[in-house]
């Protein structure tokens, strides 16, 4: 069975072909810039027909055929997704509806089905939410302390998301631990450029760090995660500044990039070796909230088995692995230094022997989470 | 030594005489309605005449002699005050300069030291900021991630209040355990109307919940607390709300009242009893919020020596603490359920036997700890 997974962005399309009885890559690629100034691609249409060369290419499909199913990312599947689903007219619809939500991603996601459809008119395409895992969190999570008529006319509740990537690194967990997942408590680390930490109990999502949208939460690379909800009304009184501004300023001009001026923790980390005092903050800050939200899921949780990192940076980066894990012996976790330095692929155990609770490196996979998805459900 | 205790806010003013030799209040009382329709008391200087009146018929002060100090509690003293600071010319306008950052306290609370300085002109006067024990934290907790410029122009970082409170009962606390306050570490959990926790290393704030405004952190009375940065956004593009809308919306309309209709926690928890969903929902957020506090707090330590609730809730809610310390045996929390069922005045001690952290409930009283704080430093 042959699987195509694609991840459609506003200007950009990226896809995957899996052989699934072998779990093996067929081909991959990627597509940018489209519709941009001086990009030969002007339309998702033609990013998608590009793929199929490439695919054709390749000798993956002949005449169109040769592809059995398609799996969609999409990012936002509101209150009514709680897994995958087989795309039809109703599921398109509830995509759409979802918008509002999810203003820059759910309109290419839908982009992408669309043209999907019509060059594989004959090919089940499935659709898989980036919110679904968190879906079984209860009230006391998702829900805000507002006026409970913003969650019942306005949808105004934590969603989460990164819910693929949660989801892979538990079933990942689970399997080389050997344990059943429904029997396992996991604080789930997803830290690449976003960032979100999902607290696990017997295999269900029950509270995560991104919310309504995915600026809630960690520091990312350019997202501020948590601030004071009043921020808004003091900086607007103090700089003037419009909404579209501040919101603009929050997602793309803050987080680490807001504190030292870089996004990306590999570039923050060389500066702050090299003794730049705002990158040391920048490095500081992002594992001192990273710990935080260990220690609050950890009270949630009540009793933890694993900590998983995944994400680029949680993969790569024994430095935030250890800052996040200092100094806290006392609620049972004891990260093994040299372990932790083990440039092994694949998975990497790296707490003393004897702790209670494992620290694990998966390394993430969501395209090959969505094939899975996708295979099961056709 | 007589100090007065002043807590001017926008329509009241609230004052305590303390005889300190013995620690006893010799008169309290509270003006209200300042200002408002159809009252009485048109000024914050015809309020104070009317405390002088009652002063007066309690014979503590004859012919404006018998007060040897005023303690005036101060919300906001930004970065500059980090402890109590004899008012004279400049602390006057460094308290105006912070204006901003509190607009509606900081006003109040000069006109306050404004109308006591005519009325008692001999008498020496002490600000007590509400920001100032929490200026002790390190800049990886105070600081958002935010462009810097945000902090260095415009003052953006994490202040936290309700000090005077934390930094009593911590005091309290480290008496009552014979230990030295710089040798404790605290979570102090001021549960009241307004609500916050603080983290307290050696005796020290190193974290709090409250940010640049009481608006972050904790589900409060009518206070969201900790939401998504991006919900203004989202909800001004649904409902058109204004930014003045907003910020009463999260600041008057939410917390316990907006989850279930009513801000005081005891009609939230007779509610919960008699089966109302909405109030057993709001006093089940109320908890768990606290208790992930917990859990960052207990992360950002490594080591608690006690947990300390105080504030209206924190004091008189044992079923509040019941949900706060539930399920975190595995965190070192054991609560004793008869002994925090037990009617104690003054401090109750609530853990199991041998239980390494103790958890206390602590009555706070803010006008003693300002009463204090001003015959110090007169």
């Amino acid at each position: 069975m042959k699987i195509l997974v694609l991840n459609a962005g506003s200007s950009s399309v990226k896809y995957q072909v899996f052989a699934m009885e072998e779990q093996r890559v067929l081909a991959k690629g990627l597509v940018d810039r489209i519709g941009e100034a001086g990009s030969e691609i002007a339309s998702h249409r033609e990013a998608l027909e590009r793929m199929i060369q490439h695919l054709q290419a390749e000798k993956i499909i002949h005449g169109g055929k040769g592809i059995d199913a398609i799996g969609h990312r999409v990012v936002h599947g509101g209150e009514r997704f709680h897994e995958p689903a087989l795309i039809d007219a109703d599921v398109m619809a509830a995509i759409s509806e979802m918008v509002p939500l999810a203003p820059l991603h759910n309109p290419a996601n839908l982009e992408g089905i669309e043209v999907a459809k019509k060059l594989f008119p004959d090919v089940p395409q499935v659709a898989i939410f980036d919110t679904a895992f968190h879906q079984s969190m209860p009230p006391v999570a998702f829900r805000y302390a507002l006026p409970k008529s913003l969650y019942h006319k306005h949808k105004v509740r934590r969603y989460g998301f990164h819910g693929t990537s949660h989801r892979y690194v538990a079933h990942q967990a689970a399997h080389y631990l050997h344990v059943e997942l429904s029997s396992l408590n996991l604080i789930t680390l997803h830290l690449g450029n976003g960032c979100s930490a999902t607290a696990i109990a017997g295999g269900k999502s029950v509270d995560t760090s991104m919310g309504v949208t995915p600026l809630e939460g960690l520091v990312m690379g350019t997202r501020c995660g948590d601030v004071d909800p009043a921020l808004h009304f003091y900086l607007q009184r103090e700089t003037g500044l419009s909404n579209a501004e501040l919101e603009t300023l929050l997602n793309k001009q803050s987080g680490l990039k807001g504190i030292c001026g870089v996004s990306d923790m590999r570039e923050v980390q060389q500066r702050a070796e090299s003794g730049d005092e705002t990158a040391q903050l920048a490095e500081a800050m992002f594992a001192y909230r990273v710990k935080k939200y260990v220690g609050a899921y950890m009270a949630v949780l009540g009793k933890v088995d694993a900590i998983v990192f995944t994400g680029g940076i949680g993969e790569h980066s024994p430095r935030i692995r250890e800052l996040v894990c200092a100094n806290l012996e006392g609620l049972g976790l004891f990260l093994d230094t040299q372990r932790n330095h083990s440039r092994a692929s694949g998975i990497l155990e790296f707490q003393q022997p004897d702790a209670a609770i494992k620290l694990l490196v998966i390394p993430t996979d969501e395209e090959l989470e969505i094939a899975r998805s996708t295979a099961l459900l056709v």
